[in-house]
């Protein structure tokens, strides 16, 4: 190997340490840290942000690129280059001080956000919104695009994805939905969702929880399952990788599919190629791919009749007294059932779609400046009430419920229904590829995560979202793989 | 304020941004961290030292020290800028290299001590135990010394100290206290320690623990309590200051007392002015200073009858059924028990100075070349029976209970030692300006962690170790006042 080579590799491995750092840092700010650190740590975040920003656009790097470009044969140099060249054309365009400052805001603004939500007031949160705003306005500028500035955003999470694409399967996944959800408004099936009310302690659900982790084939010797408020999953490094859950005594339901969901993400991160572990491509290709293992563990496999039969004698182990009368169709309707609701990450998956193109209209509007975000929560509640016929009463039921913006996240919304897509278009072509049916009954998922793992998990960075959807599918994005599976599936639950 | 000293306060600032990842990294390490994990989390230690060493010992921090030594006229400034030069000319007499090398090999070492550890195999540690050694010997020839080489170690610990005043003080204590403990072994008071041995829920041990801290005034919103396998205290930055603790369900004295002694080094490190919040003077001062407060608090204070007189209900409150029928005095004795016994955290205020002794003499004859590593095992088992007249059949219960050579610290137990002696001498001025009696029984700590945080915490690093004890006492190092403390104390107990 030349020395470039290695000044290269040696480059990304300080890059990674530090990132390292970092990750762990913001697992600890959303798990464990003392409410009075918290000031302190956000220039921490600041500091270390700023290293990797440095060398990440440092000449160094610069040399690196220019020297290795079309001139090394090693695949994963080639790819790791690509994507250093970039991530150095996107961060060279922002000035380092703005870049510091942008990433202390938004730590500073995430814990202003807990407690804006604590109490329930957007006015101690609106000014740090204010100045995320503009700068995404500015780095939209800064990284240029084609058409819309929104496409400057929407492409630091999905490569290649616009607006334009955006609006048209939008359009076509919101008409489905809303068909579907008046249909079943009409239905008279009746679902019986109170039986899954009663209580269930915090400890009985935290157990609950690391046995199903455990059979999705989670590794705890690589990572661990903690409490917090907004759930997450966050790969340190690929034999770090943890998730957190949040637990409500009255309602297991967000326990159990939270930590399936974050464990989807965790897979996905644990089974990266160890190839890759000491370069810039150890991580999920985009936020779409990301979203779409923990939608598929959620929802296609935790949602799914087969794997509750073969996990209902499990459940009735870990639940209290009051749940053992309930039958296994009454649970899985349960379940399943279709409701519009306020919080984003209690929707079900029929009408979650729904609450995302609401924050892509709104964050479009914002960054073009059709928006004020002091009209940002009346904005909400009107949208809430038009797409799901329900209005707010408070801004934590509304607009205070999400992190992502006061993490600085803008763009990375549309991703969440992308996941859904793509989760429907790998699903389809799993199950035609092995026994889906038979796996989650035998409750032996091993197939499943090793078909995920040759397919999704172990390529990391080395191949863009579009590429792997394309080599598993044969085809590009395609909401109707979504809108059947959802179609056959409540047409069945509710009677249609 | 002029340039300099704000390029001075800058790079202060970013090293203490570094140290602050690095702490969390090492709290994460024993408290948190998945098994798979260990192995790269010590290359980003060794990232993280090595980026803190390039700035203390950078041109930049040349040109600020030799800018403002004798021409900034801000006490905060002058203390900060003696101490990064006291770094820096003890920094940079170690090539970069060789201390990341050392760094990295400590954090592997670390682990590597937690396996032989728990398969009593000194054999897997004896190679990195070897490297160790060999770079600390190399250290102390850096550094430079008088007389012994094992003095250049001491002093990274407790600036100023001497093997040579050592030896002379531990001499005296050595005589001192075997005689107690050949009086006290043919005492005829008997002491009825297995009424403490019943069993003590975990999550009861946690809670009665939580509770002590509190009344201590440990305050929870600038830190908090986890499990581990070698308790520790940890100052992240003075709001975020981590106590652990291990519990032993068929002993509860091993999570309580060692809660109080970790509480005690927290106390230290949380009420430090917030003044010197971002200045490399915001830690306890030295070692045997810190000591002095984890033992002053755990033992004047946490094994004396007024403060068990006052939290006995809070006691039997926690405490499972076996303990109800306790009586007080059986308590108090049960807690003071003197055994010689095999492991140091657990040995009782007594005996513990032998322990130390031990390390002491094994330690500097490692440095002198006089004992190899190889034959440590045997080396200590044979002190162990001189000095205590017990001999470990297993190296768990010898040599391998300790972390600390493990961790590369040599030099630094002594000052264990020293920190009973501090306490004593400060336990005696503390006695004579406030009734310590009359606010051990109230429960109110305030007056004497307020007494504290005056003539100690609050000075951080702004005063040297004999410095405080001066201040406080009017005189230096003196033994005599912990020979004179256990001398009364146990006469009573043991009717000597």
């Amino acid at each position: 190997m030349n020395e470039v080579e290695q000044t290269f590799k040696d480059l990304m491995k300080e890059i990674k340490g530090y990132a390292e750092a970092l990750s762990l840092i913001h697992w600890d700010l959303r798990t464990k840290i003392p409410k009075k650190a918290m000031e302190q740590r956000s220039d921490v975040i600041g500091l270390l942000s700023e290293r990797i920003h440095q060398l990440q656009t440092s000449d160094q790097m610069k040399h690196c690129i220019d020297q290795l470009k079309g001139k090394t044969a090693d695949p994963i140099l080639i790819k790791a280059v690509e994507e250093c060249e970039d991530t150095y054309n996107k961060s060279s365009k922002i000035p380092v001080e703005e870049y510091k400052a942008f990433v202390t805001l938004c730590s500073k603004s995430e814990t202003v956000w807990q407690q804006a939500r604590e109490e329930d007031d957007f006015a101690l949160l609106q000014p740090y919104l204010e100045e995320i705003v503009d700068f995404n306005k500015k780095f939209a500028t800064y990284w240029g695009y084609k058409e819309q500035k929104y496409d400057g955003l929407l492409d630091q999470y999905e490569s290649g994805l616009t607006t334009e694409v955006l609006d048209q399967v939008f359009a076509k996944v919101k008409k489905a939905l809303t068909e579907l959800v008046s249909q079943i408004a009409n239905s008279e099936v009746e679902i019986d969702v109170e039986s899954l009310l009663h209580h269930f302690p915090k400890q009985s659900q935290e157990a609950f929880s690391l046995a199903i982790l455990d059979k999705m084939g989670y590794d705890f010797d690589a990572g661990r399952l903690d409490e917090t408020i907004h759930p997450f999953a966050i790969g340190i490094n690929p034999n770090d990788v943890r998730v957190t859950t949040r637990y409500d005594e009255g309602d297991f339901r967000m326990a159990v599919f939270g930590t399936i969901h974050e464990g989807g993400h965790a897979l996905y991160e644990q089974n990266i190629d160890q190839d890759l572990a000491q370069t810039v491509l150890a991580r999920g290709t985009s936020m779409g791919i990301h979203e779409s293992q923990s939608l598929f563990w959620e929802n296609f496999i935790g949602r799914s009749k087969g794997f509750w039969q073969n996990h209902f004698n499990l459940f009735r182990e870990k639940a209290p007294a009051a749940f053992q009368s309930i039958d296994f169709e009454t649970f899985y309707q349960a379940i399943n059932e279709v409701k519009p609701s306020f919080i984003r990450i209690e929707a079900d998956e029929l009408t979650y779609s729904l609450h995302i193109i609401i924050r892509y209209e709104l964050e479009k509007a914002l960054i073009d400046g059709d928006l004020a975000v002091k009209d940002l929560p009346e904005a909400w509640n009107d949208k809430m009430e038009e797409y799901l016929g329900i209005r707010p009463t408070s801004n934590k039921q509304g607009i205070l419920q999400d992190i992502h913006w006061s993490a600085g996240d803008f763009g990375y919304f549309p991703t969440y229904a992308l996941g859904y897509m793509y989760a429907a278009q790998l699903n389809a072509k799993l199950t035609e590829a092995i026994d889906v049916d038979g796996i989650i009954q035998s409750g032996d998922f091993e197939p499943i995560k090793a078909w995920l793992t040759e397919h999704v998990h172990r390529h990391g960075k080395m191949k863009k979202p579009l590429e792997i959807i394309k080599d598993v599918t044969g085809e590009g994005l395609n909401p109707d793989h979504l809108i059947a599976y959802l179609t056959k599936k409540y047409q069945e639950i509710y009677q249609l």
